[in-house]
């Protein structure tokens, strides 16, 4: 494993910080992670899903040569030379087949008759009774959608390992899939420790706060695709943390702990995690800013990534490494990247050399431009600074900070318009 | 109702085509559409869904001082010139109150315990037995998490209107909410119609296609936190269509229809719409492509929109009346935009005047730079260029289209990393 030394990590045990990419790296390598099975739903339940297979047309589409506008199917070669002032006079017909110097009534989206093969537009005519003027020439396909043009029989319609929105759901009903197959769902356990925790609902005592860690992550986790199960809140106690951690191997695909990592108090979690089983914990503090003290471990090939009790510290340790991890678990290619934007620094931010620093920010829109405005907090305890930010900006480990007005590229999480 | 005289409709019935905004807006006033009801529900399920009143915090957060560091609480004044030359000897306690030069171990998270106002960092200090060395002068609250710094008691904690993310979700559990208020899903009826559709799952006749709209329109209804209802096919004939539309306004709170709304044909969706109630049909032909034949229409206080049944066309004329009237209806402030990026333009694009123009694009990054490739197709009906587009770029009604490499506004739809 590698690591990389830094001036800056001066808390005890945490004089080696791994970087975030070969904490990753190690990790997953060490898991050898494995795509979750795959379950048939039908295709309205399939949205946001992940296709697991190779979705290939078994059929062209359009089925059929068909009318891109309304107007009359006719032979191209009938309209040759056709103008306003010279109008080709067509025949109307409502037999199957348009003959030499006739013409068919058809509806974007109608079939081609047979004989025709191409399509004059209904306001480049003049019906005459039985007849049609036709003012203009026609190329032959002209106005035709083609067979196959759209996709073709044999074609591969939509990549596995693809997130189905609207359209591809749309694609695969028009090949005429009911059904799809796609990616369970991962489970993820979570568990949160601390003697300070109570649960929303009940009654905290005085030096008590709400546990909020567990439904930030796992309302992260179904933003992604994940069931999360909420194991409840283990005192900072390592029986009962060891206790949670077994049940919720054998319930879950992964698991997530919040608290109990820093080097400051005992170091509980990974403790427990390295009783379980074996490899253990594998990474143990990342060059990172916020979540630091955040450890990764596999147990028997399942993943556990042990994370700080600071709701922002937690975010970001799920979003550095919780992400790559269920993408790869749901069998995409690559992990999925947030929507970014690049707007200008509205202040500089200072950050330490050696740590990758993720910067809250807000970005707010300005005569066309994007302006991100850094959002202010004492540590990363505060979860207001996610609801008034709408997206981080990740400085990297070689620098020391930006300055005012740099074209920073921003993450987004929030909506632009709606951040408050 | 404003119109927007349009060199280029020449369609008959269409000489006169509104614009978006005009179309929009006209509707909207006829509507006066009321926020949906609210429903109460717990915490973990209010992901996504949209807040019906501010919430405002019941206490302070954090609920008390506490350290943001692990380490000592102790007297600030006790620390004064103290450095790693010259350490300030402090006594270690263990009893509720920190007294003049005595010093309480605290991890992260805990209250600072009475008496003190000041951590300093496990680092910068040195155990001696009972006693600490402290190296570092600290000022009154340094490393204190004070009493609502996050949020004060009696603030807006969350306004209403504002789609719940993870982070709102973990803001308002840290506040104590174990249940919340959110606007009920608007019901959505879609109705598709054209003898040419079948449903996918059965056997289509040799000139039908399978239909695909529904499946669409409802995953972008489910997308933005409506409930669709699937209120099947209609063939082209008045009557059934006049059936459906009224079942479909006795079950749902707005309807969407596809397809019988083109000058073409017989306007079959308009009439039927204009026979079941008042006022009817508001705007009929917008000055977009594509999607120009859409019709907007109000019966009973409750809101139809009339797509083509192209389905490029279906999916635009969506996204620019149903998703304000989405928003409206869960009581959002504004409609809700999708992420943008800025991209050069791979090459230029011809658009019609006095049409505001929806080009799909596939933007692409190299270099940390973005470019948007136009996705090429002939008319509106092939959705596979919505699977290989990932955004569309809207050029304004007073342009005749973009040049190679200027600069647009792109609005994401599709993943950035994964348009294919």
């Amino acid at each position: 494993m590698l690591l990389c030394e830094n001036p800056l990590a001066r808390l005890r045990g945490f004089q080696k910080l791994t970087s975030t990419e070969n904490a990753l790296q190690t990790w997953l390598n060490t898991l050898q992670i494995k795509t979750n099975k795959e379950t048939t739903v039908p295709l309205p339940e399939a949205l946001n899903r992940i296709l697991t297979e190779d979705l290939i047309a078994t059929e062209n589409l359009p089925r059929f040569d068909k009318s891109a506008v309304d107007g009359y199917a006719v032979k191209a070669k009938d309209t040759l030379g056709a103008s306003q002032f010279k109008p080709a006079l067509l025949q109307l017909t409502t037999s199957d087949t348009v003959n030499t110097a006739e013409a068919k009534q058809v509806w974007t989206g109608n079939a081609i008759p047979k004989g025709a093969d191409a399509v004059v537009m209904l306001e480049n005519t003049q019906k005459r009774n039985e007849q049609i003027e036709v003012w203009t020439q026609l190329a032959p396909s002209e106005n035709v959608s083609k067979t196959g043009e759209d996709i073709k029989k044999g074609e591969v319609a939509v990549k596995a390992g693809t997130r189905l929105n609207p359209y591809h759901l749309g694609l695969l009903a028009a090949l005429g899939n009911s059904k799809v197959k796609v990616a369970d769902k991962p489970k993820i356990a979570i568990i949160a420790t601390g003697n300070e925790l109570a649960e929303i609902g009940s009654k905290p005592a005085e030096n008590q706060i709400y546990e909020s860690n567990k439904i930030i992550l796992s309302a992260m986790c179904r933003e992604l695709g994940a069931e999360p199960l909420d194991m409840g809140i283990a005192k900072d106690n390592i029986t009962e943390i060891t206790e949670k951690l077994k049940k919720a191997l054998l319930k879950a695909d992964a698991a997530i702990t919040t608290g109990g990592t820093s080097v400051g108090g005992l170091d509980l979690v990974p403790d427990a995690v390295n009783n379980i089983g074996k490899p253990g914990v594998i990474v143990h503090g990342v060059a990172m800013r916020p979540a630091m003290p955040t450890a990764l471990a596999a147990v028997d090939g399942k993943a556990l990534i042990i994370l700080s009790g600071n709701p922002v510290a937690a975010v970001i340790g799920f979003e550095v490494f919780a992400r790559p991890l269920i993408c790869k678990m749901l069998g995409m290619p690559n992990t999925e990247q947030r929507p970014t934007v690049k707007a200008a620094l509205t202040r500089k931010v200072a950050t330490a050399l050696g740590r990758k620093t993720f910067v809250r920010v807000k970005v707010i829109q300005k005569n066309g431009e994007y302006y991100a405005e850094p959002v202010s907090a004492r540590g990363s305890g505060a979860i207001s600074t996610m609801t008034k930010a709408n997206g981080f900006v990740i400085v990297p480990e070689n620098r020391e900070g930006i300055t005012e007005n740099e074209q920073v590229t921003v993450h987004l999480f929030g909506d632009l318009e709606q951040a408050n």
